[in-house]
């Protein structure tokens, strides 16, 4: 099965984490808007793609968390001290030199995934830098505020209505897509959207033209992965169908085949089940979260449920 | 042939960059006493042993000059810009990330060498990062002062009489060898020292008491090799003798076999083949420059000196 799953930070993580289990042709297409800690000061200073959200996406394939490779270890490994390097993880500063002396982010991409004994490939969903920008509301009264940034964006105490994307070196064009992603789209089996934060790691996708023509255009079967818990600031008191309502304003030419929640996350599950069918899909709703509370996607309970919606094992859901 | 050479910066990479074309069996041993630049930053951030001088030595190895693997090209590349990370080699970070993971310098740099595909060996001349310290005359009138830190003693105005190496951290003991680089001059079948800053780079290996008595006792033919160019600051208007009386200074009972020195860098020929048979060997004169005037050995040169040095091709002096 060749699976592609878009998102960034420690979702797209959770769904790479899950996908390995299932297959060993996963390719993982991560935002490029990040702005915040060792990704933002790398981003400025050297002016290259935020490698932060990449590198996690390379180490969930590298299986880093189950032991991995000593060069997994090393990527993940972050400096300490209260110096200039403090924060920067080395495979930041890795991926910073290898775009730098590559020129090209794709390949250095690739030269990393070999170094770490990657099978599956990890790309960006644009070869540029972007930048998010979000209308909110809530902030001054009745106002639509403009918010830019990533880590502005993601901690807004407004409300976040609708958010785009743009090149700030080129604000007059509309992003581009990597084509390697948009072919990786083109030819899967199964894409996956999400978990993550919705506005800032899982939307951003869909607002670069040609991943979005990718993704309504795709054989491959469409599944979103639902949050567990909604993300203080951005999607603060979001209900698990609001969340689908959001996508469906982002990208209404969209259809999904599944949608998959964490039982215990989802208070109604009869109208999340009314809104995976208003985007042409079925809920599946299984114990998908670890055991200890902190808000994780179990990686196996994932894979199992990822199983059960592509149709690759009977429905689970009836027998509990 | 197994092959060790002691040195560090530039002059080392010289050896290394020639040995390489005579034995695949070369194992570099290098100074840790670095406090300039990139390495300076970093271990002082850090705590760490200086990586500059070994990511050098495993550069040379890599043979990165002559185009060498994509590793070797992304260890030796600098970034630029003018923010916290200016200056740092990609190299440096990643030797700094080993240590760190590793805790171990030696297997860190043995993990680094494999990336490379190096053959042999780059090992620090001990694993704890030490410091230089130089008596010197002529800054203040007749007195002896005292100067710490290779940078400060690499570029004084004064004349540098003798240095002696500590161990910051535990100024009261004795420098500790590296036991991998102790044994490798045991089993060594041929040893170099220098080129190099003769006082900050060549001579720190004689100082550090397990490695001193490894290079007194090893039935290694032992085989000085002299710069090309007084070093300005700490060596300058220093003769090629007289580089050897201070080696002798400082280690009065090595002896060594062979003395390498440019034909065109040695004014009186004779008073080098004096110094030399005072030490116990024999001078080696020969054309081992760049013809590009920038003061650098040729390897292929060098390579054909050493040969010749080693006994494994009849004297080229005689010909020319």
């Amino acid at each position: 099965m060749r699976a592609v799953a878009l998102g960034g930070g420690h979702g797209l993580h959770a769904t790479l984490s899950a996908l390995r289990r299932l297959t060993a042709d996963v390719t993982a297409v991560v935002t490029v808007a990040d702005d915040g800690g060792s990704s933002g000061r790398l981003r400025r200073e050297l002016g290259l793609l935020p490698p932060g959200d990449l590198r996690q996406a390379l180490a969930a394939l590298a299986a880093a968390e189950d032991g991995g490779t000593l060069w997994a270890e090393v990527f993940q490994h972050r400096f300490g001290g209260n110096g200039a390097l403090t924060g920067h993880a080395v495979g930041n500063l890795l991926l910073a030199g290898l775009f730098e002396v590559l020129d090209d982010p794709v390949a250095g991409l690739d030269e990393a995934a070999r170094l770490l004994g990657i099978t599956g490939r990890v790309l960006p969903m644009s070869a540029e830098p972007l930048e998010i920008e979000a209308e909110v509301t809530g902030l001054e009264n009745g106002e639509v505020s403009r918010i830019r940034g990533q880590v502005a964006v993601a901690s807004t105490p407004g409300l976040v209505r609708r958010v785009s994307l743009h090149n700030p070196g080129r604000p007059q064009r509309l992003p581009v897509a990597c084509e390697d992603a948009v072919r990786a789209v083109l030819e899967a089996d199964a894409v996956f959207l999400g978990p993550g934060s919705w506005f800032t790691s899982v939307l951003p996708h869909l607002l670069v033209p040609d991943l979005h023509d990718a993704l309504v255009r795709t054989n491959a079967t469409k599944v979103v992965i639902l949050n567990l818990v909604p993300q203080p600031g951005e999607t603060a008191g979001f209900s698990p169908e609001r969340h689908l309502h959001v996508l469906f304003d982002h990208a209404p030419r969209l259809k999904v085949d599944a949608v998959i929640a964490d039982r215990d996350s989802v208070p109604t599950p009869a109208r999340l089940r009314r809104a995976a069918r208003a985007l042409g899909g079925r809920a599946h709703l299984a114990s998908i979260a670890t055991r200890d509370g902190v808000g994780r996607h179990d990686p196996d309970a994932l894979a199992g449920c990822v199983r059960e919606a592509l149709g690759l094992i009977e429905s689970v859901e009836e027998g509990h």
